[in-house]
């Protein structure tokens, strides 16, 4: 069996759901992942590469063609549409220590295009940190608030802005808040209505989300023009 | 002190998130509830009461006055709006057990105008199920999924369907499924990029997130018409 | 065996901790707290009952000697200390379906002579409605937050007074909420720095750690006086 | 004591259940392995090694008299029979990070002799890549499904194909999913009927659960001649 | 809305996948199930109904169509085949409060028109119940072994049977073992290997298991005639 | 199938390890219990019953039969032998709510003809309950303890005495002791050296091993003598 | 985006709350901890650094102008205040694994200028090694107890001494207790009343706790002097 | 503050209860531990020191002066008693991997100069592995079984021996059974009765326990000859 048996890629993805194919790298091999990068250049495709460590990026045959973030630990291969727009998603990192799941999302929504705005370190230990840039996320139809800990401030952003909510509960934290359980459970048990939420430091989920939404709008709009 | 001390209704909210008051009855006693409704029918405002069981709403000195719904557990006092208008929002049950989730989200929509379709009993087990319906879901922009047990019903549309996909995990089932936690931590984990999720057998969270974006993107349409 | 050798009141809890006797009802049967009021009565003793369910109450042979709250399922057995001086805790419940637990905390203050202020329904989902009541909040030196749910407003409260601030998760809630394990999770590891926790639903326990905390200030400012 | 008087080799086995003895690597020291193998070759015995990792194996006297293949962290020791027939199982593998564990299974099978046809990365994420294979998953009566995540995939395939279904959930995944107890509550809850499980990344466990099945298979068949 | 559009049955099912439609009427309601009823009487197809509670059951419309079983909360409507055949299936029950789920495997066996046997109350405490048993049960190429608290049975089992092992955990007992999840991640961590586990209290999974596997032994036998 | 097919009664396990036959009556029916006494009625042999609520005693045919003690909900069937001896096993309990637990163990130990002694409330929030009785409770060599909440005594008590400590953590408490899990996680991690445990609520099982453990000393004694 | 924009700095928290800023080092890169000292410098601030490991620390550009404690692993940058005034904050530590958490506690009081006492090794199991320094421990009117395993030292502190109880479960134990829930569980649930606790670990905010609780006595004697 | 502020060792335990102090090495410092073992020396006394693994071994001072064992993970420092009598404790491992935890236990009893016999690899998976030594093990009065896993084999020996029967589940496993909280809640709810549980891989504990078994015995037997 060789490792071409492995993968199977989904270029029908755009067409049928509005996303990308991106490739998830942990668990992957560094052979695996270098024979998915040949496969999609013989096909002049873009690909999206998430959770890759920069240990493993180093050990990739084709770490050179790579735009690789390690922050974010995401890598663009090939040439994806440029930014272009006005910034329609407001992600917002509760703490600095929530910046490496946000700009995953910023890098996701980069990759398709869309420009985006980040406010860091706004959590509610200091409330005046949110307020005073409160007005400047309300400008945002979409936010996607990044928080760990109690993940208490996707609830009062809740309560604040009218815009859809997108909240990514982050893996920060000791104790009870180790892994992200405390954060994810908190933001689903929000008081504030309407808040969603995505898998634990999935920055890379809560932007598809928002691209769903955003191409949902789109949609719209087209059929209310008709 | 009085009953009168115990809550502080939040008319301000409309304004603020695009979204109506509501009442949350589990936990409330009887003459708690009767209050808020007298201070909402002072102000000749509407409201909508969700996790209101039978036994509790027959003990209201005001139940006469609202519209109430057993499967579901919800009701309205006052006069909403009129629904109006194509339906945006496709509300999929994967089982028969699911269906009084979907339908306090179909209520929480009905409340607020929107119109919405019930797609039940469409669970992967049968996948002809699905697929025979797929077509009509996919005429919404907006699709919210409940599903309890192994909750592989959510992952599935979301490889098929280019809208926004809402998914509510219910507590339908035993063993491992009894409360939830097995279909929850399904749909957080989904492989079908960009599913938002809400808490267990929250109908009503999932439909005021379809509200927040459906505001959104009538927000974006009137900023394109400019 | 008889039931008086299942009991051995602890009397001397005042003069060595500060804080009076009290009951746990839950697991006791009707003939045990019937001879533990005998045996307090005998000696002139007043004890505070928590955790009396209204059921077991009306089964008590010395029942119509208790002044009983269904609210709070606590019951005033004997002559307390009357209330005196000026309010010094805050006692803040985030909803209205976390008043049961607040009034706990209200009845153990009172139940010590403590007087305290109800501060209810002012959870995140409507900022204002903690804005407007923060100036009168901040005039407690302890404050006690009861919140279930997310239990987001702990920490805001925790950002924004000086005072000791002692959360009090509640079991209020359904799907992860459910029980209280989210809303304790969340406020253990609460971003605002100095709050402490008590058990889930322990509105009592609250308002042991203000009275210690009262009493450890007293005696801070007998030493400083002298 | 000695490292002899700390194993117990059951040779008996076989006749007793039909399947082969098989040594569990993890816990176990490079000694004890050593003296396990020799005790082996002294009686003539091959033997199946599982969960070897690649610096265990180095560490090991006998390394050189292994067939080791590190993907699956599996050595074969001696002569097992050669592969023949046709294939009866089929190992679905939703991921291309849950093929370590599928090729686990294809080892343990290849070791008893029996050829095995493996179909990877063919998730519900999109639905084609499983429906293209479809047929040719059908020709195989055992169909043992390695998926992680949602786990999602056991319970589609288990809707479509008659055949025995065994799903191993696989540790692959982060956030709710991470160590693969999403992924078997999932599999434990599916809704299609008739699926069984094994331990999360128990591949091994999956395989000699199919060669039991065709063990009383061919039982079966021999009892049908008579 | 209609009751007969919450229900979609899936009466393609034996043909797909070798087993019958099967009603799990846990939250499902007496209206939803009548019409359930009718719909199948109206094709002339039987039905099996699971996790039908007795007070549930009286409450139906077309109860006294049913072949009910209090103890398996079982109930068969219509005419399946008859059984027939030698008992191919061994249900053994750990001990005496493993019945009921027992009786669901039984029952669905029966249903299906497949002979077996039940064997109770053989659990580890008194090996000599299981060892004098021994024999009997082997005589069966498939045994499903139901077992509650420690759930060690199968594990023995399964080292001294050749067949298939189904294990079925039950949720029989309290402390650690109250719902079944002590007993199913006991059958899942087995020693012995290739068991294969179905959800806590899963009778009806467990036969249908078995079915898969009889129906997979009867096409390989086919196969090996031609 | 009938009801005898249901049991099999394990007569030999005294001789075997010197503990008598008990039924544990939780998830077996009135009828399969009346069935069991007769079975031990026909052999002349005593039996113990343990986990008979009232309501399902009340039920039984041969209740009258029995002596009953609803706290421990435990009965006696026919003679077993009469108490004797000093009292070689203390049983403590934490607080009053833990009695019940407390007196399973002590009937337990009763119907083998062991003298215990009980003491009860003696728990560290008040630690001169303990010391007052400490010698006492050192001239039993076995010393059962049942504590719930934090379950702080076992620990307490282990570090001032000599004899055998078993602690049987009780469900008794609320928020996160609810249930009982708190308690038994305490006792294991005891700092205590030697603290020895069994399941939550399990007085039962506390007894038997303190009859397994005088009847190892009995066997000392005995070789000692030779 | 540059580092500079992921952090903001709280220096209004000290009038706001009467607490210090501190930086939370965990999940931080090296260039965020510099960039934010930095700023501080520039400010002439002065900032407490916690849960900085030694390997990051030595990564540090300004690692030189930092005061660090290993055990702790804390630092300290800027000037504070001095120690000044007699102890009143006891930090008892049941175990000397536990020393590091308490040293944590110790380091965050120093830094706000208050004296406070160690008690080590004081742990029930030795009860004597606690009651020899009751007296002492009892001069202190806050007692910070850090306490793993079954964490029972916090509840036999509670039953003894009139003060403010602060506990601080840890992490040290294994098995059940590995991660410091067990310690957690149990001091939520002690049987003393009006403990308080804080997050697994969590010396620093055991001392924040205690600084609330002294700020809140000043102002009480205060007011008491008018 | 000085190391030596850090420990306060337990020279009265042995006549207090009967078991001598040993060291807990997790989360002690090498300097903690030298300063220990200089302060045992001083007073002419002998340790145990668990839970020492090897590179912390190789850092302490005093290494040289200990009798260390890398399997166990103990060390032995000063002058035990020598072993003597005839073995009393008999010592099962079930499988290969749970003799570390064994011989933990092994190395405590030889510690107090108690004999003991190891059986390894005697579980259940093949019980003539069992059967074959039963007569054996029957001969010690008192049984600690190590297993991991399912932990099935404490079951079987309980139902088979009659002497006092101590479980020590292990973390030996994978996917559901890795941390060992599988094996704990198996012996928890073992369905032989009178079986103890000491926490997941405390062979210490369990040696301990042991210990005060044979004390008490031997203090029944002296009161017996009286």
């Amino acid at each position: 069996m060789s490792v071409a048996d492995e993968f199977t890629l989904d270029f029908a993805r755009p067409e049928r759901i509005g996303l990308e194919e991106a490739i998830f790298c942990a668990g992957k091999s560094p052979d695996q992942i270098d024979a998915i990068l040949v496969a999609a250049g013989d096909r002049g495709a873009s690909l999206l590469l998430t959770r890759l460590d920069p240990e493993k990026c180093s050990r990739l045959g084709h770490a050179a063609r790579l735009d690789y973030c390690p922050v974010s630990r995401t890598a663009v291969f090939g040439q994806p549409p440029a930014v272009a727009g006005p910034a329609r998603v407001a992600v917002v990192a509760a703490g600095t220590s929530d910046v490496p799941v946000a700009r995953e999302a910023l890098r996701t929504l980069g990759y398709a295009g869309r420009a985006a705005t980040l406010f860091a370190d706004v959590g509610v230990a200091g409330l005046w940190r949110l307020t005073t840039r409160l007005e400047e996320i309300r400008t945002h139809p979409v936010v996607i608030v990044a928080a760990g800990m109690d993940a208490a401030l996707p609830s009062v952003v809740g309560g604040l802005v009218a815009g859809a909510v997108i909240a990514v509960p982050t893996s920060v934290g000791y104790g009870v808040a180790a892994g992200g359980r405390a954060a994810l459970d908190a933001v689903l048990a929000s008081c504030a209505p309407g808040i969603t939420v995505v898998n634990i430091d999935n920055g890379y989920g809560a932007a598809c989300a928002a691209l769903r939404l955003l191409n949902a709008a789109s949609r719209l709009a087209q059929e209310a023009e008709r």
